[in-house]
């Protein structure tokens, strides 16, 4: 196995980034971040409809952002929860832009990060990557019908109405004409291998997502990458998952609790309705990141972070079947870097 | 959208492959090329745990095919059509190697192919492709119980019980040393666009995935890169999308009749019991490459092929809310190059 993180040939910005979530969402902590939401339906008359629309706006506020258009994508990458990755395939079918389909879970916000990266480092000049997630397409397929008024456990997380997209190039032009001081360049990526350690309640997914976060942050610490000043960020262990990883981590002689937040305890306020452990979903991490973390980086608030989206790669067949519950943890190690060095070395 | 396909950067070889399938297939008149099988249940307690199966099944035979360990290859793609790709995160979590999980349907096989090449070419030694499909598990995921007895439409197709694996390599060193004459080369590779041509026939599935399998195919000869010589080699379109993949060119002036084969018909006798049209899933493709064409190319018998696997990016709710069924094609330029003359120009 390859010890060291993948290393883009060349330099590799994120210079864009659309948001838009559901009612829950906007009425959040981050609510007035959010390019778009307050609706769950957006307009169409199924669940999966909506979200399938929140993918196809999210894509479209990002590239607007950037001035582009279809014909200045190369590739998209996209996934989400619902069987068969539809809300991608239908949500960003109007795009005439070639299309990968990815399923990572909740981890999909890194696992596209990551190809894109590696798309836009080698053949491509830019690359999107879009994922959602929807609490009512997520709450009927995963759980219980939404009409059932099942009590959620204290573990349990809410999984989050919402999608975000992202811009990532390769072109200085593009870096140079964000805005911010800062434009938040990938440095380096480090896919996750699948860790299973046994756990099977399926309303408790930061316990089986806490290891492969853990291993991933072990196996770049040990990759000799790891810095003492980058902050953490994971997409969705809630507090249930945040704790285990703290305890995992202290195990291995790191400690990583004063420079962590996890997406997940970020977006719904600490006493909103049955949110318990925190917020879930492939749109979790995709719309912090996209929203408020990405401006943080570009603003200097954060100069340097590693963001750690996980996935729980179940479905209910296989814990039906006495199943354990894999988890996955990709990494996409991200820093600010100022406006006008962005030319140095690189050609257009 | 970028007009040209991907060419990698560096020299790129599918070194070894492993397949692996059930019953019907090895019964059929690819039976003694494929490397393992004849039980549909691989020793395990459901369908699902049998699928998963078949991929580390597949997995294995194809690292030792290629004389490798684990800490060899430093990525694995794979993906399958159970809800959540869960075959795949099952069936490889034994494996400790960096994994990111591929939805393409029936295309998997060329998506995962594609990815690899992307990587391989530029952060990675090697890399595995995985994928599979089991009639069992996708009948009742996608159709009906399996004990139902109902009728299969002309157009239907029989999902294939197979997996295939292939290692995908940037080393010379691997290059020479695998057997025969020739050693395929993936010279550049081609994603696709999501079409969608209203097709709503869940039954139909060739008709679904024909149009993007020709919308690939216009695009690459459109990019000047398609030799007269080209076999071209479709994934799972079955007789019936076949033949609308040939009016569907014809129409654009391209005639491939002379010079097309269809995994899908290749794989099962033409009086084999229920095949109707012919086979499909991911597996389908995966097994038809891994143990007859990559032969056929290392022999010298295939010069040079454009593998294209298509996908249908549906699911179950989407057709009961009366959605459209979109396809996607996506394409991997394969040639065979001496073994002897792979050294050339490339660097260890």
């Amino acid at each position: 196995m390859q010890k060291k993180p993948f290393f883009p040939a060349r330099r590799v910005f994120i210079t864009s980034a659309g948001s838009v979530v559901g009612h829950k969402e906007k009425k959040g902590p981050l609510g007035a971040l959010f390019d778009l939401g307050g609706d769950d339906r957006f307009g169409k008359d199924s669940w999966e409809k909506a979200e399938a629309e929140m993918q196809r706006l999210a894509l479209g506020i990002a590239m607007r952002k950037a001035e582009l258009v279809e014909g200045d994508l190369d590739l998209l990458v996209a996934g989400d929860l619902v069987n068969q990755c539809v809300s991608s395939s239908y949500g960003l079918l109007g795009y005439r832009i070639p299309f990968l389909g990815l399923f990572g879970a909740c981890s999909t916000c890194a696992e596209g990060l990551l190809l894109a990266t590696l798309a836009t480092a080698s053949v491509c000049r830019r690359c999107a990557a879009v994922t959602s997630s929807h609490f009512c397409t997520a709450e009927r397929q995963f759980r219980y019908p939404l009409e059932y008024g099942g009590q959620r456990t204290p573990t349990a997380q809410w999984t989050v109405t919402g999608s975000g997209a992202f811009i990532v190039s390769s072109r200085p032009g593009d870096a140079q004409r964000t805005t911010g001081v800062y434009v938040p360049e990938i440095l380096d990526v480090m896919p996750g291998c699948i860790v299973d350690r046994g756990i099977t309640d399926a309303a408790n997914m930061g316990a089986a997502m806490a290891p492969a976060a853990a291993d991933t942050i072990l196996r770049y610490r040990d990759s000799g990458c790891l810095g003492d000043e980058i902050l953490f960020v994971t997409g969705d262990l809630g507090a249930e998952g945040s704790a285990i990883l703290y305890d995992l981590l202290r195990a291995q002689r790191l400690d990583i609790e004063d420079r962590h937040t996890d997406c997940g305890l970020r977006i719904y306020h600490r006493d909103a309705a049955d949110a318990h452990a925190g917020a879930s979903g492939c749109g979790c991490s995709a719309v912090v990141l996209a929203a408020e973390l990405l401006e943080m980086v570009k603003s200097g608030e954060i100069a340097e972070m590693c963001f750690l989206a996980t996935g729980a790669l179940m479905n209910t067949a296989a814990v039906q079947q006495g199943q354990s519950i894999p988890g996955i943890a990709h990494l996409v190690h991200i820093r600010g870097v100022r406006r006008d060095t962005v030319c140095d070395g690189q050609t257009e």
